[in-house]
């Protein structure tokens, strides 16, 4: 059996996180075993197919040839039982999680890639206990999993590093573009860095400094833009000129760290929820939400193609070593 | 006199972002004084251009035609006698920029506008009994001036309003996004944010969780393709489905909260300072900063195509209702 690239995925669980995994799969011409609890699955699962086949990177696709592609089988264990790699997208309970993996270990083929969406469990946890936890990875996606590329491997102590690269393949051949992570760190890596930015996001709203929209604006028209095609550390070492991130740290490293002692530290209280609850409300809308979710969406393909394109104009300029050596810093 | 549309903007400095300034006015059709105190000025300009001209929204243009926009005016007071608009881009240190802007406050035509670079300070501080207080404006722009749309501007408690509005509507014909703080608040706004992550970013590369790389690949792929397309607010607002920011923040706000209990909190030690420049040099390279920082530009101005063309096509779909009404949570 290939885990990098088998005939048929289950993907356990139908929400938002399932429904963008199935979506994916299936438009990578995959056969999709799909394990719902929900009576209503195949009517769920059609609608959202629906939506998110309009938003699939690379264009829209006849809704019709992604569900042809499903089979839906509302027993965990028959479920996995012939899938080459589980996706699971099961609720952030341990107890439950634990209790669905002695049955997704107990009925899976040897071999098979065994795959949680949690972005905050880890193998060792739930996957207590299983015989077959050297093939438990965490493999966490970003929200949409059909569009925004990133899915942070993890493994647990007793993973086998193959499965580790099998899930790294696996991801690849769908068009996504795994990270493994080199520790386990609560959260993960993304969702931190999520929540540093949040944190000083609503610090400066509450503050009053700006709206949402505003905050927003600024973030889209420059850090975004930013980190959409460099990282932070990459923009850093920009950021040095020629003297790179060493220059930038010996001149403002001090600055740095005395920047941060004075960010914002916001309480969650019942006030807060309520203010930024109206304020969101109020300035992007209630009822709106699969229209501005595709408009995202298609606004992040767009980004990705973009991106892609400029990397292959940028790679054939005749011009790349002349301007190596233009002096412009 | 029109200070939205100025017939002749004086730039003060031509340091990396006075040159993109130089570059983005004069690409605007604008006659451009060019202050600097550097003797080889006119070298060092003509370099810059030549590179910055390769990188401006909208496509290279011959760097020829810029630099015969520019006339250069060693003398401070001569450089800004007879601009509408004055962008000051002076080293960051107080005393210089007050001496600065009581040359510059006594030489400007009346109602010129008198905008400051500034990442730091703010009105009240550099134009410190200034008779001209009013027309004094922080313009901040993100690096390069000529290609990251945002400028963050903010008045002094002196500024007249309508100061503010000239200053939005100078940098819109030029193509900017201005967005107006509604209070000062140290750094400013968009740097704060950048900080708030950067501080994250340190601990997780730091604790060994992942390679400064292997970070900036975690943000392109994510929340930086993301916040290129939405702002965080708007990104957590649709991350709640169809029950927005108050179905997030009921069920996850406290998590939130938790959450930045635990983020890390790293110091710039002699030692920090040498293993990050050390591992950014390892990874991004020494020596080809030119080339690094063009091909990000290139990249920022594909992905601001993108979106804009995005925007566009969003606009014009004739399903845009249909999708409204998809249930796709």
């Amino acid at each position: 059996m290939n885990a990098t690239r088998p005939a048929t995925v289950a993907v356990i669980g139908a929400g938002t996180i399932g429904l963008g995994w199935i979506t994916l799969f299936a438009a990578h011409g995959l056969d999709v075993v799909v394990n719902s609890r929900r009576p209503d699955a195949e009517q769920v699962v059609a609608a959202g197919l629906r939506a998110f086949a309009t938003t699939l990177p690379g264009g829209a696709v006849d809704p019709g040839e992604l569900s042809a592609r499903l089979r839906f089988v509302p027993d965990v264990a028959e479920a996995v039982g012939e899938a080459g790699v589980v996706q699971e997208n099961a609720p952030e309970d341990l107890d439950l999680k634990r209790d669905l993996y002695q049955v997704i270990g107990a009925a899976a083929r040897p071999g098979a890639l065994l795959l949680s969406s949690t972005s905050t469990m880890l193998p060792d946890e739930y996957g207590a206990g299983l015989d077959t936890l050297e093939r438990v990875v965490v493999g966490h996606p970003f929200n949409p999993p059909h569009v925004v590329p990133l899915v942070e491997v993890v493994g647990g102590t007793k993973t086998d590093p193959r499965a580790i690269e099998d899930a790294v393949g696996f991801y690849r051949s769908v068009g996504k573009v795994p990270i493994v992570l080199r520790k386990p760190v609560p959260r993960f890596v993304a969702n931190r860095l999520q929540s540093a930015l949040l944190q000083e996001c609503i610090h400066l709203v509450q503050e009053g400094v700006v709206t949402m929209d505003e905050l927003d604006g600024i973030v889209t028209h420059s850090i975004g833009l930013r980190w959409a095609t460099v990282g932070p550390f990459q923009a850093f070492h920009l950021g040095g000129g020629e003297g790179g991130l060493r220059r930038w740290l010996t001149h403002l490293g001090r600055g740095l760290e005395r920047s941060w002692q004075d960010l914002g530290h916001p309480k969650m209280t019942e006030n807060t929820i309520e203010y930024l609850s109206a304020e969101a409300e109020r300035i992007y809308g209630v009822g709106n939400y699969a229209e501005l979710a595709a408009e995202r969406d298609l606004k992040q393909n767009a980004v990705r193609d973009a991106i892609a394109q400029a990397e292959s104009c940028i790679k054939s300029r005749p011009n790349r070593l002349e301007l190596d050596s233009s002096p412009n810093s």
